[in-house]
């Protein structure tokens, strides 16, 4: 228990995130576009350092467009389009033996990029800064944790106290950060400018850190999110393990410039030498490319290689020594070292998630190898992170993390502006420990394929099988683009089904009452559980080509879509009609959980598809619905679109695309995530009212709390949105 | 002349610029990105106001996207896919009689939108800035202009002498930036929040204008451009004259978020009324639609109707009663007005572009109806921009005075750093004002059908025929997307012809002795003297897609392409290491005018596309000229480019569209703002050197002084590029 101290201020807060990295930025993020008070602390004084390149998934593109700024992310980064096996020859000679696509065909308007680190924390502090979010509070470190059980069901109560100290400028600097600093890279031109014009506000802010040092401070939270990484201090606090083992495999990483003759170096490579090791290149922008090289083969690991290896010899020397073994005959050196280390490799997951669903915790922790590897050169000890570990090859860590905590954000966002039950809080560990238990999996077999001996021939039984490990990348394609996530049957996804069996072992159920089912057969190209899928639709106002998903912005609403069909015919336009009345009903969820004072699409947005001729159709041919009146701002224009070939960016062809029959059509629930809920019969309004009623909370009581709410002031244009008298109270 | 004061400091630049308009900025924005050392002043504290949207055509766009913020004007502006015609029908009631794509398919890979001027502007400050460019220098006012005539030759001197008066903050604030705050429209959320966060260090700056008030300077300058609007200072300095005339016709402008229940007021439409006059809608951003509105129809201009209207009672009530008059029975009315104004049309085009190709003139202007309309309201008078004035409604404007100085910038930048002759700036005025004289043509057709009565029938000959119109607009779009421009023969561009013919009349001939014809056969599809069109390339280093014109971006080099067909044939093999040997020759032009130690592509970027089995080819099968080495970054892997299908973004069949053979191939010269200059024999080096032998400077004498440009050290894609040793000297 934290003793009430008059001595040390307290301040409340709604959302309480330790760790600045890019877990804890997407949650801080998430949270101010759906305006929730938040506040976000790093022990680390400042966020400039090298190296921490990361691939980003197709899905973590979409998240970051959902976000506003996925096309900064796509316009910076290094492009990777296909991938080279190389493997040993007859000879044993690499010779360039198969060719993938990097990222498979259709699956994501997306491809697999690589982008620094550095760049991806400053988009999200520019979007946090834009939508009025608190800044990061650098320097702080969380030194006491009180949860105040009798507190944990009190939607209204702050269980959660965590005592703060103010770290000095010394003690907030890594060491490694003075080292990066001397690193050639950061002297580049563009890359300098870059890093200068977007960072003098946190190197000014830095100077100030003294003045602050020691001070102290409580802060009183509904929710705490642990999303600091390797060491991570929530977790300690709350007594929660990692489970899982590690390999005595130990891979070096180099980011150089490389001056080589090996022709496929701007390709993603996977390089296996007939008995040395194997690399992986990983081409990064400005001519970077990163070198993951292993540096124990299967001979000396099996005689304890990671115990035994002289880690305080391990040098860019060394591991540059080690990948022009593997890669020749090719010879490869380099003049710019931008960054390196090396690492061990192990996969672990954390037992629990959550505490309570009060705290949470999130993160990978890769980004603290930096600490461990670098600047402390004999002590490389394995890393980990706060939740769970895998080895960083298939550029997956980074990713699962901020899309824990993106699949976080908008359900305590819910629950504490009260549009929902606390009820959902608890698939946070459902559906995100499933993932990463699966990600253990599949890395646990990736890695030892990848680190692992290539077979001489088909009798070689202890040597890889090289076509086994082809499979396992085309496969691991699929995986790795974090499309492939299908949540289970939960209390928000109208799956059949145990949910127990298909979450983490959780049970998230809904109570019987409201339990609903899909009926997936009438969009077998929306399936429950995964995230919506995207083509082209146009503006039925304007004609304007939107890929679906631009219209799925994250800011924590939830969307229901109706397929309408042709509203041309009498039968489809009285159909659409009524559908309008019963969302326009008293009783509707619409009418039940929007506060009464609030915007009309501030819980939900309901859009409309069609597949009339668009030149004879316009929106005042539908319900009023589906165009919402606002006393200053007139009609909405934006939310009827129309299944239509487009002038310049084809045609999506949406109906046929989702395989939903444009006579039956359907309705589609989609959570602020994107994920989808429940696809229904199109004029089954009742359904949807039952789904919602699992677990939304009535407006009546609390509107005038949501009032004040800075979030639900704004839409999703950014157009400013006068309160307007309820419809239907 | 003006006398040297000891008590005025002094101080020198290469260009001056005189109006922080887009003009200007564009002038600004394009030198730093060569490095031209550059000053840009405006007489103006602030750059904040309102209203002042205007379409951006395809050509800008591409030009945005080659400055690097195409995709920012992209994503923040309201894009319009389709026009629709109103007309009145048989009983005088407006109906829709037609659509249009707004944009001509398949001529660019933008399609015109509409933006705030603001955001505009603040693309060109942000850009600056990153080039380390000077900024724009507030509140400040020139007062005198001497020339001395004695030096205009002597390409190293400074013949240009302005006087500058710092003023007051009172002195440069326009009364209507004070109006515009007060507006509703600054009131919104991202809107404003938009504005703070770029301008607050505008409003600081503004701040301390005071300290410097009344403070005089000297500033001696090489070049001086005047971007200084609608009563330029500069072009009244040089006596030049505005030629043209006006029409009777008055025309209202309302910046609203209208409420209507007409259905197209999402489209781009033109509203022709019986008898009432013409309405054009253009939709905005943030739900603000932009109306122009015609206040005199053809019977009251006829008695004289500019003059005699009563302009002090123009107001946004009178012109928004014109507006529902011309839109009725449809309704009509707004509660957030952000901006209004009204002007009288007229055309007006310079007499003289430059003065000694020493001063020269750009800049449409229209942005000063701001001053002289809102503010004070009876004194509506015609506007006269520096060099051309038009109306606005074919949204030509800003575009047109934008590549005015796109056009110039990359000259003046050559002539200054000393790789071309002063001789290539005449053929600014000669480019220019032919562009100018074209658009004046369309504009005073267009205008007079779109201000005049809807004919009742064929029999009504005083009546504007409705087909008429139509057909005016489906020519003026290929006309208004800037696509069609076409430069005559002159010194840059290998044209048969006679030069005066081609331009507005100035004699841009190159000398007999260093003539060259293109064959334009041999690409027909890249036709010369236009601005080099665009399909999907593949990079072959890494199989990224490429649209080509992404490979142009705009820092003052030249291009020159060879399209070397098919590596895997011997023939084609030999004939591509030849042309490299060529290159690489002595007596190039890539060896005779970049200067020593500057960076290989400093002056002219070598790239080759091939139409070899990417899979079977590597870069290493090219001559090293198309892939050059240096020392510290490696090989050159950015400039070897395929024709073949990408994964993920379709096929450009760049062979096939352009119409080259591939067998035969062919080189083409693509000058730094993209417009082609020659089509030739992929292996006739011989006329390329003859080509570039007649306008540019040898660099033997000159490389020392180029050794500080700063432009220089950055390559395109923004990676410090270290000094090579020269390969060929």
């Amino acid at each position: 228990m934290i003793m009430a101290n008059a001595d040390i201020p307290t301040s409340h807060t709604d959302v309480l995130i330790v760790g600045a990295g890019p877990a804890g930025l997407m949650m801080a993020t998430s949270l101010a576009k759906c305006g929730i008070d938040t506040r976000i602390i790093d022990k680390r004084g400042t966020k400039i350092f090298n190296g921490q390149a990361d691939g980003l998934q197709c899905r973590t593109l979409e998240i970051f467009d959902s976000l506003g700024f996925g096309h900064r992310a796509w316009r910076e980064s290094n492009h990777m389009l296909e991938i080279r096996l190389w493997n040993p020859d007859e000879n044993g000679i690499i010779r360039l033996s198969d060719r993938i696509p990097d990222t498979l065909v259709g699956i994501s308007r997306f491809q697999q990029v690589v982008l620094h680190q550095g760049r991806i924390e400053r988009f999200f502090l520019d979007t946090m800064q834009e939508c009025r979010g608190n800044p990061v509070e650098r320097g702080v470190l969380p030194t006491e944790l009180h949860i105040d059980e009798s507190l944990v069901d009190d939607c209204d109560a702050y269980p959660i106290t965590v005592r703060v100290r103010h770290l000095s400028e010394s003690e907030s600097t890594p060491d490694q950060t003075a080292t990066s600093a001397n690193g050639q890279a950061v002297q580049d031109g563009l890359f300098r400018s870059n890093l200068t014009t977007d960072d003098t506000h946190e190197l000014l802010e830095r100077a100030n850190l003294d003045s602050k040092a020691n001070s102290e401070g409580i802060i009183k939270a509904k929710y705490l999110l642990g999303a600091d990484g390797a060491h991570s201090w929530v977790r300690r606090q709350l007594g929660f393990k990692l489970e899982g083992d590690s390999t005595d495999y130990i891979w070096g990483v180099l980011d150089i410039v490389p001056i080589t003759d090996f022709p496929d170096i701007r390709m993603r490579c996977a390089i296996h030498s007939a008995s040395s090791g194997s690399v992986m290149v990983i081409p990064r922008e400005n001519k970077l490319v990163r070198l993951y090289i292993q540096l124990t083969t299967t001979e000396n690991a099996a005689e304890g290689g990671a115990a035994k290896a002289d880690r305080s010899k391990i040098s860019p020397e060394t591991i540059l020594a080690s990948a022009q073994k593997i890669m020749a005959p090719y010879k490869i050196t380099y003049r710019k070292l931008d960054w390196w280390t090396a690492y061990q490799i192990g996969q672990r997951v954390g037992t629990s998630f959550s505490a309570h669903e009060r705290v949470f915790l999130a993160g990978d922790g890769m980004m603290f190898m930096i600490g461990t590897c670098m600047c402390v050169r004999d002590r490389l000890t394995l890393v980990l992170p706060a939740v769970h570990t895998h080895s960083p090859k298939a550029g997956q860590g980074m990713n699962v993390s901020m899309q824990d905590t993106f699949n976080l954000a908008w359900k305590v966002a819910s629950v504490v502006k009260g549009t929902s039950s606390r009820a959902i809080l608890k698939t946070y560990q459902s559906e995100r420990r499933r993932i990463a238990q699966d990600l253990i999996n599949f890395d646990h077999r990736f890695s030892r394929l990848f680190s692992g001996r290539p077979a001489k021939d088909v009798m070689d039984a202890e040597g890889i099988s090289m076509e086994e490990f082809k499979d396992a990348f085309v496969k691991g394609n699929m995986f790795a683009s974090g499309i492939a996530v299908d949540y289970g049957a939960s209390i928000i996804v109208a799956k059949a089904g145990d949910t127990t069996n298909q979450g983490d072992g959780t049970d998230v159920s809904a109570s019987a009452k409201y339990r609903v089912q899909s009926t997936q057969s009438l969009a077998p190209g929306i399936p429950v559980g995964k995230r919506m899928p995207s083509v082209k639709v146009l503006s039925q106002s304007d004609a304007r080509p939107w890929h679906f998903q631009e219209l799925l912005p994250s800011n924590g609403r939830w969307r229901v879509v109706f397929f309408v069909g042709n509203l041309s015919n009498a039968f489809e336009r009285q159909r659409a009609d009524a559908i309008g009345s019963d969302l326009d009903h008293e009783a509707s969820f619409l009418r039940q959980y929007t506060p009464a004072n609030a915007r009309y699409d501030s819980v939900f947005e309901i859009l409309a598809v069609h597949c009339a001729p668009r030149a004879r159709t316009t929106i005042f041919d539908f319900h009023p619905v589906f165009r919402p009146f606002d006393e200053v701002d007139g009609w909405d224009y934006a939310k009827i679109l129309v299944d239509e070939e487009s002038y310049h960016e084809g045609y999506g062809r949406i109906y046929e695309t989702f395989e939903i029959d444009q006579e039956v059509g359907c309705a589609v629930v989609i959570r602020p995530d994107q994920y989808v809920s429940y696809v229904g019969a199109v004029d089954d309004i009742e359904s949807v009212n039952k789904f919602f009623a699992g677990f939304m909370m009535p407006a009546r009581e609390k509107y005038m709390a949501t009032l004040d709410a800075p979030g639900l002031k704004v839409n999703s244009n950014g157009v400013s949105a006068t309160i307007a008298a309820p419809t239907a109270t």
